[in-house]
């Protein structure tokens, strides 16, 4: 069974997104192992400083480290990564999942991630050129692992 | 006041879904009177034909055309489309604005939208490479629109 983690940094404020992950989730574990893991949002004042917000994604950073599965291929979302179709990120997710049965995918904060975190991933995933609040992203990337699992398996999903 | 209208074709079934576009409709009405026009989709067969699928969006782009209001600016969703950084697109939503009081977005079936009408729009705007349930692009749409505002209005939103 494949694992497929999701990394994610702060609450989900609003219901409708929680209750969309929540279908997402069920949705995904017919084709793999699916763990959401969410780890609490560093603290800033009111108007941080580039220098604040740099130590919070620093600090954010060590503690997505420390929850990253061993051995699993990591693929942190940024704005500035690789975008695919999602026939080509079927193909891409398919290319891994031949040489890993663990996968972890990584969402920032509201600033981000950190350049570690970054270059510890070995690919950068970009949804889109435009920014989306970390909280909707979650769901995004959900729909855009079971659009991606629904094509390997020849489901009806994505015509 | 601006006039903002979204033309969708299909029903939004998820609650999520619905929840999310009424939130987002409401916070969009700070900065401009949003109206979402909501088509019925054309019926196809089981396995539609090529042939088949095209007539539906024939048949549902006039209806389309006849739900646009006079003297919009036009802008087709579509995954072909030119994509935008948040600031980019503000900046040409700027543009837009300096020239037309109304701005009509078209997000079509899940099979698409027809060629007559995105020969008649403006703009292709382009979300991501990937596809995207055209139910939850209605709400990913809204949160694009909402960013753009909050950037030309120099709200905290979009950091």
């Amino acid at each position: 069974m494949i694992h497929l983690t999701v990394i994610t940094v702060g609450n989900l404020k609003e219901s409708y997104w929680r209750d969309a992950v929540a279908e997402y989730e069920k949705r995904l574990g017919a084709y793999c192992k699916p763990s959401i893991i969410q780890l609490k949002e560093g603290s800033l004042s009111e108007n941080p400083s580039e220098g604040e917000i740099r130590a919070c994604l620093d600090e954010e950073g060590k503690r997505i480290l420390d929850a990253i599965p061993p051995r699993a291929y990591r693929i942190a979302l940024c704005v500035e990564g690789k975008q695919f179709s999602s026939e080509g990120l079927a193909k891409k997710l398919d290319s891994i999942l031949s040489e890993n049965g663990s996968i972890c995918l990584i969402i920032g904060s509201s600033h981000g991630i950190s350049q570690k975190v970054k270059d510890l991933c070995q690919l950068r995933l970009s949804v889109s050129e435009l920014t989306f609040p970390h909280q909707m992203m979650r769901v995004l990337l959900l729909e855009v692992l079971y659009r991606s699992f629904s094509i390997l398996h020849g489901s009806k999903y994505h015509k």
